[in-house]
């Protein structure tokens, strides 16, 4: 299989509920305004406690500084496998599920904290730009890695970057178990053709930017077992959103597909606490137990919490799965 | 003919070129999304200088105080002439050159400053709410006068408002002659049905919040004998567009519509100095002559400067008439 360190220095960002507002302006043009920007990485996920936002410099550069956002200090990158066809796995399973034993199990044993951001239409795995030397060094062998640098990919080499592994190579994966919690939303993910981006422009603006308001005349039957969580990204050209079915309701039915008609997910958030950006092995304490019983699933990580995502059929094994884990943790 | 006094009690504001981006967040709102706000009337006009946005009052508590928003300090209200079918003139012209003798003369002599602001619908004709009793008194033996309330129209007489007439009445009129500009560029007036709003939200979007940073990979060569001016209003379901011929390529040909097709206008920009809101006779010295000619026009009025719209191929007589009234006054 290939690796691509793909040609994006992001950063992950963070606007309080409060602040959105004061970002509509940068927002509505990274998110609708193509021919206006450069930014070609961009992704929004609201979540009950704030809005993560992972950009490229490029996009960055449109959020001004204030008290309402919040930055990571790091330069992220992002990684993407492509399978070319030798792929030994039998697994039909998607998503984080697919790298879970290639990519983040060998990250997370090597203290590589990572920050996974799955679409409809693939993976990201963001790791720190100061840990790529080790990224190499550990999935070399694995892989063929690439970089894509201006439109080429140009094969990397573990002896470009040897002196990594041993900084970060022999520490022990922190077992920490975090909380999970289990809403009771049905999430699709989905895709639309670009072009067609601006016949959903109002309802995602409304969405998005307006959700909070009441509407005039909304019932406020709120269910309180469920969670407010939207994601929107567009990436390389490609838009990606995972949504409930409330959310998905309020959208034109013939413009947004999903890969299989009428798949639902549902959702793990993992962390009590907000788990900030240095723990490893967050994300391969659930895939791995996930990839052992070939069960697909989306993951997003966002600045406070992890969310992943799993099909519905599956949420009852998934849950006895991890409380068997959490039983043997703490044991 | 009936004057309808109608049921929105208005703000006249302004936002700082630079201070746009800090509404976009209520301003997109007011414009796109018609369930989340109580809104009904809502105009946004764009110039060289500023943005002047005129809303009731449900609109301008979306409006946050800040150092880029100006508020005029009264309470305007809109008026309404209503043909029914009885009209005595013979005029085949539309637009403010329809009132000019009947309500803007009037109100001119009585020394009440007026608010021009036509739309593809109507002309409303802004009064103070200080000013009604003495707008009554004024226009009563002309028009049948209604006051809309709560959806009804209840008629209006003289007698409720004696003592404006005194007030106002004797003072003759101010004779400034201000100076005009004349740009070259070509406007047409246009509606849409509110329900394809959705669909031009982005292209609106962009010439609204956006136009003013470079696009990447447009060419520079502005024409400097043009002028920015867009106009945008949504007043009881209505929309209503005033822009240039370059802006109008922008959006889908097909959903946006003018009265007679292809039907362009020139500008007579109004004003040297900023106009402010005190000085009457403002409308009515251009309008005089165009209803005098019988020179359709339409006529908006903004923070700084007033505009009049005349037919293209009248430009010429109406630049003529303009320069024989400028002889005459300063003789």
């Amino acid at each position: 299989m290939d690796l691509h360190i793909l040609d994006h220095r992001l950063r992950v960002t963070c606007i309080s509920k409060s602040g959105l507002q004061h970002y509509t302006h940068p927002l509505i043009k990274l998110i609708f305004l193509r021919n206006r920007t450069r930014c070609k990485f961009f992704s929004l996920t609201e979540t009950p406690e704030n809005y993560t936002v992972v950009l490229d410099e490029e996009g960055f550069k449109e959020l001004h500084p204030s008290e309402h956002l919040q930055v990571e200090g790091s330069t992220w990158l992002p990684l993407n496998v492509v399978s070319n066809g030798n792929a030994s796995s039998s697994s039909q399973a998607v998503g984080v599920t697919k790298i879970a034993k290639s990519v983040i199990a060998p990250l997370a044993e090597q203290h590589v904290s990572v920050f996974m951001l799955s679409t409809y239409q693939t993976d990201f795995i963001l790791v720190r730009e100061k840990d790529l030397s080790v990224v190499v060094e550990t999935l070399v062998e694995e892989f063929n890695i690439f970089r894509e640098e201006g439109g080429e990919s140009v094969p990397v080499h573990s002896q470009d970057s040897c002196n990594g592994l041993q900084r970060n190579g022999r520490e022990v994966p922190h077992a920490t178990v975090h909380p999970v919690l289990i809403p009771e939303n049905h999430f699709c993910v989905m895709s639309l053709d670009p072009d067609t981006l601006p016949a959903i422009a109002t309802t995602l603006i409304d969405v998005l930017f307006y959700s909070n308001s009441p509407k005039e005349g909304a019932s406020v039957d709120q269910d309180m077992e469920c969670i407010k969580f939207f994601s929107f990204s567009l990436i390389d050209g490609y838009v990606s959103l995972v949504m409930d079915t409330d959310a998905q309701r309020q959208f034109p039915a013939d413009l947004l597909f999903t890969s299989s008609s009428g798949e639902l997910w549902r959702m793990v958030r993992i962390g009590g606490q907000p788990l900030g950006f240095d723990e490893c092995g967050i994300v391969a304490q659930i895939s791995q137990p996930l990839a052992d019983s070939d069960i697909s699933a989306y993951y997003i990580s966002t600045f406070s919490f992890d969310h992943a995502l799993v099909p519905e059929e599956d949420i009852t094994s998934v849950m006895e799965m991890l409380q068997t884990q959490r039983k043997e943790m703490s044991s």
